[in-house]
């Protein structure tokens, strides 16, 4: 699955370097390591990019600490951990050179790049900024140039065209409101690429948790948005950045 | 439960017009007929205005037409048959006075009061329109005056704006959109009138035949908005009709 | 989207007296003020008359206040905030004139106008009560008289009927039911006004948080039911205001 | 299971008069009759009272006819076919004395008992009449005598209490309606008698099929009331009976 | 609604004895008392037999004293509380003769008669006592004998059937059971008598907090099943009494 | 993936018979064959046992005839078609060695296997057949020995005491049943082999299309229960077999 | 809410050169045409790119024909027909230049741009191929190169990994699964660029017309994977050019 | 239901060593035993093998620790307590030789057989491990060797397949995972034998509690696969070591 990595062994094996039993050893285990209670995938640092990330929910501080070490010891230069506490991520900040948001919950260790290309990152509500928090997070340690639109629903919608030229010129821009979820949709209208929808589990009884918001921007009668799990303000930074580098990589050329 | 007939009866009794025995039957049986298979309730005449209301789905045309005949013979002026085929709707029209709209699978047999007042009905896409014409219809047969703004969705908000005017000066606007549904918290966002919001099943695949929309009406973002069940534009009709009236009926006194 | 304002605007632009640039920058950004996690909506004042409304579910103390204050500041009388904690309601109380509900949640700060017109506030059962009072309370701040009807469910209808007198002199009732929520079907059935139609969290097993009541109250057989989010009774006494407001404003012509 | 079969086989046993192998056979085997598609259970009869039922729906007229010949052979005097077409009513008619409503999809085959009692079967409107007459008919092949008081839904209250007297003096009352299911709760706290409540499947949009009714009745504020399936009008006069029928036997002591 | 009291008061307006407008504000006012946060409804107890009941979820220690006190006031000799904690039960204990079920949060205030009838109520596992007990322990207080046959479920088919006795010979059973549920149906098999059934919240995963039970027995095989609210011992036990007391009273006559 | 074969090349490799590129594309390529609209897993064969499967939903006649002629192309003894209608079974009949259940939608080309072992497949009605047969059929194919007990369902749990031994003496039970599902669980509480437990979308109302069953068989309370798709027989019947042949392999040993 | 247009308008204003009343009249109105029933957004073509689209669903062939001509006559030089019926397409192209899938139920009229870049569109079963059209088809209209990868599910994953080259040389993946929609996962945990999850309604039973497959990928463990609605192969489309042109466009500087 | 015993029973009746009364109530009563609050099944353990389950959710810890006791003093020589807390384990531990998982919240009491055959339990993530462990000890206390492969998901699928021996050489697979539940399918295309899916309510937003994982296994692509409840650890492994079992004694005959 790694193309030139199996290359490289089967070179080897061709070349008598390395045995046939050696050679199966290495095709099955070379890209994680096992620390037990975790496979740590090294392989995926060289397939996408800069950072490596840890989901930090359900794991305990010790945990979070032994991967992020065994990461860095394997060369990573920038680790994001994501759903963690703020507590966990003080006791990183004593041992680790780290940046956090204690408001999204997310935390980036090592070297942040500095940003390029243009993302936005839009909210209907105040209630909505934490999983903004943590999509401009993530879009930051993964080397994008972040805007921060916050508050800017569509019940006042002229809040929103206050913002317009910044939308206007992003490669990719995060929407994420709760509720209605109508944020998607005005602003897919508006811009030229894609949006990345996040739903959040804003508000109360019909709102089911953000379904109501789920299943709004999956019907959204703007083309270009598509839509990540509900409060995945990591995934849909994660996405951003990654058309924002298309453009990058492209432009350097 | 009718204050009035109530005193009217316990007056006859005291004046000896009536006996108890009378009086009891009186008090129970008077305000509908029984035709068999319905009970019409002539009642409801004098409570709610001028026009009365038949849900044509699932019943035969001559249940139609036997209802119709009883409201007319009991002075009923206006009659509206909702959810009728179009088939059924000639056949009435070749024995009553009538107007009808074939998309809207709406008919209104007898007299149709001079619209007064102002109400929008506005619809995010074309696929919305006959619910539409069921919400515009309804209300026009009640007396009120309807501004049309059809295919004006979110996604293409200037479309929208562009009947801006006629959205402000009405008494209640009556948004319609399937999908999303965010036309309902947009428009909320710009009139200071009630809106009554109708999700319609239009829409495929996560729509779930109208829930998605359903959904985003209930948690709209925007105060004013208000929901009826999918599909029902006789209702909201009714309800801006009912809203409408206020305003006439105080602007008369 | 302002159109006095927009017109305004463009009048000086076409008397030169200020610049296409600046006529860019206050078309844009006129109407609302950003603190930073919230961008206060101040236009809507004068688009939805005379009170504004707070939601303060997840913002605290210290951020209620602030947007309290920028109201005032901006001259606004009245300041409702729904879903407050009675603490912070009696923090606010010790800087601010106000009047609160600490059953409804909700605080008013400054000038409560006298009550005019007529809204019924009726309830199925005593659990509902606290969401009455936030649509009654609502109602109030916004200029209306208010009659509560509580505990008045259709299990013993007549409990319902002893104030038949009360609804059907009402503008519009604020019908608020958990459970299977039959109220307003009953209602409905009983009152020639807009019926709107709360249901409550308040059940249990297949209440399932309110949506069977929701559910039931969409569906509806009564005309002149349109339904709010479970649990809304803020947006339901804001609607009835509005319905109430038009006759007041139609009378006094 | 069967307790006098029981006893009677080791009753044989005990006096010699089967081996063990055969009782243990018979224990097994006797209530039932294999006829390759179906194991008529000829059992439930000396159970349950007079009358046998064949749920209709996927059946062939074949199998319909095979079975219903089986239980005539085995002395059955009343049989039930539910969820019948009307074409395999007319078959059968050509063979057996039958008695059939069309509209309710339900034939009754043999000998109808005279009605004893009081059951009372209640709609909310017309389209509910069907499954309602599935109930009526079920309830009289059983022996009870069944009042029918259709379309008398809560949307206009003083239609159901002019038949308050039949609904007080009911044994049991079956309580059937669609969209909100309302009729449940308010005919549950009218009567002291058990109510069965039908939800049915008519309405539409938010209905979804019969849901909205179900969790409605499900959710009942008044005592007395259980529900059966969507639609199940068989269910619920078959439950009606057993009760009128407690009533019948003790009266007959 | 009360056609004797009615009938009493339009036979003393027929002789002059009270005015019309006191018979009106009679004919309204009469069954039911306003505590403020309550309307007590005295007539039921005229209805629908011995006792009355008092939902406690949701209401405080005051609250349920004082109504309490309201109705043995009126004369009311047996009074239910449900869904009461242990500590405000003990509180009620200091001031009236109770006797209570802190494991089926319900007591009983007053007398309770001398149970007659058999009902049988029986419990999938032992998670489902509380629930049993709710059910038992209202069947009690309502004057009916109750057998319990707790953790009979179907998995271990044959500890249901040791008590098929007293399965068999009970004029009503109440079937409680959590998980998938099947104990309704197996019973609904197994006896001739109306089966009341309580699917619990016990379970886990796709249980749904009950809905799997739920659906499971609205869709049982078995005829003579009707089905109450998840977790609803009290309904059960109040139905299952209803259908004891028929037999009861025929056969006293 | 393919372990033997991933060796084989490699030596290949080591040896120089093949270059590194062929191997690469070896690795890669091999057990699939691509006809265009489908890509043909023969490897699939040498992995699971002697019968291939295609699902024939959604598929013409044409692509159906043209894979089973790849297939047998490649040597494959047995192909099942599942979900195909008679018409297509007719046609494949008149080109292949066939044997083919109408009922069950599925048909066997080429060899059958003699059965060994013993699977029972049981369901609750006459309407889950159809299932079952796809079940049986596929268990033969498969080469199982089948025992079919039908209708059986826990309503008249006598007649699934009736084929006890049967049930007790298999290796592996499948059971079928729609509406509760409950047969899963008595079945499951019964014998002490793997229960496949198969729901089906038999049933009406709250049944939603299996759903309720799927439920009732997921929260089963019997330990040994597992479960596959709404009306899925194919798999429940591979499952069984998959562990019939365990049993067999060993045996042969 | 155009900026260039806005700054236009004002910019006329200010020398004169148009009125106030008709800079209003142009700011609200200029970018759309109204057709009676739909409102044509010519403005969306200089926003986002060459092709405009048209949603062929409940459209008659009247309206289709005449949007398109509207769009022609406007200057569009490709118009996108999605869910348009074969015969519809066939009408179509007797009057305009076409290229047209069936399968896929969309046209392209007018120019198709050679196509640059790379997408690649993967489907786990043939039955998905139509959606994958859609996807394709739109895809190329909007210029960008598309590789299809067809049945490739993850049940045999060697089918998937034999297309690896493909997948990992694409600057956007679109990933079309119905079923359990695992697709999507190991495509997402395999490739480097952004990867757009269609769900379809491919599957029975729990698979709920697509919403196990929406869920499934809406939860998926890979970072990078957006979805959008079931059977939305247009929207995966678009979007996946949207991203492709970003590194077109910034190439070509 | 328990043959052997009722054919013993059967003939000490034929040989007049016990009364028919004495032979009824043994054959009702004889295979569990009544502890109040439980009815213990002895007779579970004679049908299915070494080792009796109690499930500890919702038990006391007397409660527990009696029907330990009473299993014991029937001769259970192996005790399994699943869903136990860790201080109820301890107490436990202080009277009886125990092994216990605090993390899978599952103990061991008696002796634990050694393990034979192979079933391997793999996970999909490392928070799926407490689900894992009550899968892997209870197929060890009945008596299999468990291969444990923990954090194997497929957005990283060579971690996966770094264990493909130990995959597909076990008698069973136990596929845990939760989020979108891909590992089940990936897992069952993968391997020979049958793959019992645990879907778990690990994941948040739109995971609804496991419900997407669950649907994803429902409708997994692959043969082969069967699925339990959420988070049902316990069945999983009860139903492997019964496969695994067959293995074992057709083995050792």
């Amino acid at each position: 699955m790694d193309k030139d990595k199996t290359r490289e062994i089967l070179l080897k094996v061709a070349e008598g370097k390395i045995s046939v039993d050696d050679a199966m050893m290495n095709l099955k285990t070379a890209p994680f390591e096992d620390v037990g209670f975790a496979r740590i995938d090294h392989h995926r640092k060289l397939r996408q990019g800069a950072a490596e990330v840890i989901y930090g929910a359900g794991k305990t501080y010790e945990q979070i600490e032994k991967i992020v070490s065994k990461m860095q010891d394997n060369g990573q230069e920038t680790v994001i951990v994501t759903r963690i506490g703020c507590d966990d991520a003080d006791r990183l900040a004593e041992r680790f050179e780290i940046k956090y948001s204690c408001e999204g919950r997310i935390a980036v260790i090592g070297k942040i790049p500095e940003g390029t290309g243009k993302i936005a990152v839009v909210t209907g509500g105040t209630s909505d900024i934490p999983v903004a928090e943590e999509a401009a997070v993530t879009a930051e340690a993964l080397g994008s140039r972040v805007i921060r639109i916050y508050d800017a629903g569509v019940a006042g919608i002229h809040r929103l065209f206050a913002s317009l030229d910044d939308l206007m010129s992003a490669r990719a821009v995060v929407a994420i409101a709760g509720m209605e979820g109508a944020l998607a949709s005005v602003v897919g209208g508006l811009v030229a690429c894609p949006v990345i929808a996040v739903p959040t589990s804003v508000g109360y009884g019909a709102s089911f948790g953000g379904l109501s918001a789920l299943l709004s921007m999956l019907n959204s009668c703007a083309s270009g948005v598509s839509v990540v799990n509900i409060d995945n303000g990591f995934g849909a930074g994660y996405i951003a950045s990654m058309i924002n580098r298309i453009g990058e990589e492209q432009g350097n050329r």
